[in-house]
């Protein structure tokens, strides 16, 4: 099956001749006894890893630092080619000398979440107070809280204002939480496909992948690890959200009607080529990533809400610059969420430029080379003045 | 939780003086040996059982029949309070005397689906072959096939010709499906919400539900009855088919981010309104409906296609009329949909009526009472001439 559409998982063959290179995985540890973070749930979480990567050279004003953050099943690996599997990484097009986010003119940090999978500490972790994962005792850790971890490496890093925070769907919402959170760090926001908060549908989705992972026995009550896992569960729900983040019409283009076996089979086995795809798409995942995060991270996203005041309070003087993206095909963050931003800078005179792509790729477009998005952001960063 | 939405399960309370009353459901017996229906995988079915209801008279000249198509889930009790249990029919406010179907003027005829689980034969039926129920070893239905075992139903009643075939989703497709099998017996066809084939992005949705039943060791490869039943993967795929029968905005007016205990629980179970809905959905489908039966009928729309010549054959004398029902908010079976059954009338010189109603239902709008929809249908049937 050729695919045209969009190639998430991108491999080393993709790296364009303005690659950051080889990069690798680093590692951050803060919140040790007794300066654990205290979280939004009341509980506190510590000591915290977060896995970060950078990519070009803080300039010594330090005032060139692009934070780019990862979408729900992303990661730190951002941009070049992975050191251990030659991986590269989730948004190189977007990251690289000459590209969008320049690493010639800017320092570039990613650093995946807490609650995660990837590195940072998250359910999959040895729980310090007993030397087993922690499983479902992880505190419920919410957009804020990822924040508030990563303002911590943002100033072990010894940088008090970054030039921007940039990212896709939830990857958005962090961004714009920096805002809310400290508006004194940010110059500017670029949230891309994403939303001041979660409406119902998207809570819905997400309560459905939670539900299939539960649904499954292995799942357990979370106690998996070291025995076998939820994937079945998993899969699920993995497919579920795949779905959502692809439009009708990629999905038409790739995979119309076509039979994977050229006639009905009759069966319940996949056999139109679309089936096949999902499953495939189910079980990969199941490899890469931890059902319990799985939860939590759906959790975080649902409960996000910086709506209304509270991402832009009156009475204060907001020094903010926006770029705010969405795409036409988009029905999982419909562009009316992202005009909802807008409508919110606008109200409080905040400067905010808008620009809905025509991409036909859906939810997942951010994640696909597109040079109208690359044009947006290089040059909303180029007029920011250092 | 009061909700203002659609109430797809009436009740008796909702049955309006202008009901038909009192029903009972009837069984057609038929395809008994050597008679077997022959079925589009070469395999035969015998004998076949079909649940029905009729409401109204049938005219002498035999020209006022109605036939209505039930949807996925639903069953021969279309209109009025059933003898058994006192429920409504679920679409009694559309059938019934000096209602959009009148059933002062034409004989209503309602029968189930085989493949299904209210009473017509399906995958729980014993197989007089093995004495038990069928399991997956019942052969996989198309839409044509249940059409095939209808047309043996009106055949028994004695009529030539059916005045119109009307219904909703799944309903539509067979009524569509009348028009390509035997447009000869069907005077007019009213497609509802639907389709001339499924999509993609439909089949995607359907096997995300059929994995989510599979993937339940209770499902057991279909061997389920007599012990416990898939109740959990059934439950999942239902609160998938749920979301996609809602509309954005309609989530957003019954649930929006309201929470059941008023504030963030910080854990797993259902703490927003909507998840709860959700929740109880899936688990209320589970007692009503047969987890085989849900893989069957959603295989048998994802095979469904009379695009392009496979409706409206050229080179045909075609005397059909169209009505043609969309709703803006529906975005499982969007209007471009529906307006490709227009289309495709048009190329042809059929005549066709098409409306899109804005409801913001989604796509579950036809089973909620609206003037707009009764109007049309009304009108539609007034303009026959019997």
């Amino acid at each position: 099956m050729a695919l045209a559409g969009p190639v998430l998982e991108t491999t080393a063959d993709s790296m364009t001749p303005r690659s950051v290179g080889t990069v690798e995985t680093k590692e951050f540890v803060f919140a040790e006894h007794p300066h654990e973070l205290k979280l939004d749930c009341g509980k506190s979480l510590g000591p915290i890893t977060l896995a970060y990567e950078t990519y070009g050279q803080l300039n010594e004003a330090r005032t060139n630092a692009v934070l780019v953050e990862h979408a729900f099943s992303g990661d730190a690996h951002a941009a070049g080619i992975h050191k251990e599997d030659g991986r590269a990484g989730w948004w190189d097009f977007m990251i690289g000398p000459k590209k969008a986010i320049d690493t010639d003119k800017y320092f570039v940090i990613c650093a995946n979440v807490i609650g995660g999978c990837k590195g940072s500490t998250g359910p999959s972790s040895i729980n310090p107070k007993t030397g087993k994962p922690y499983a479902l005792d992880f505190p419920l850790v919410t957009i804020p809280d990822m924040v508030r971890a990563q303002k911590q490496l943002i100033d072990h890093l010894g940088i008090s204002k970054l030039l921007t925070v940039i990212g896709g769907s939830m990857g958005g919402m962090k961004a714009l939480q920096w805002g809310a959170l400290y508006p004194e760090m940010v110059r500017s926001i670029i949230p891309i496909a994403t939303t001041l908060k979660h409406f119902p549908q998207q809570i819905a989705f997400d309560e459905v992948g939670r539900q299939a992972v539960m649904a499954d026995p292995a799942w357990n009550g979370g106690h998996y690890y070291g025995q076998a896992k939820p994937e079945k569960g998993l899969a699920v729900a993995r497919m579920i959200g795949h779905i959502t983040y692809m439009s009708d019409q990629a999905m038409e283009e790739k995979f119309s009607r076509r039979m994977k076996d050229e006639k009905m089979g009759f069966k319940f086995s996949a056999d139109f080529e679309v089936e096949g795809y999902l499953k495939s798409r189910g079980e990969n995942f199941v490899k890469r990533f931890d059902a319990n995060s799985y939860l939590y991270l759906t959790k975080a996203m649902d409960y996000f809400d910086v709506s209304g005041e509270k991402l832009l309070p009156k009475g204060k003087d907001l020094d903010f610059k926006f770029l705010v993206i969405a795409f036409k095909s988009d029905w999982l963050y419909p562009s009316y969420q992202s005009q909802e931003i807008i409508r919110q800078c606008r109200l409080r005179h905040v400067e905010a430029t808008y620009c809905e792509i025509n991409s036909r790729w859906g939810h997942d477009a951010f994640l696909v080379d597109n040079p109208e998005q690359e044009h947006l952001v290089k040059h909303f960063l180029g007029r920011l003045k250092r």
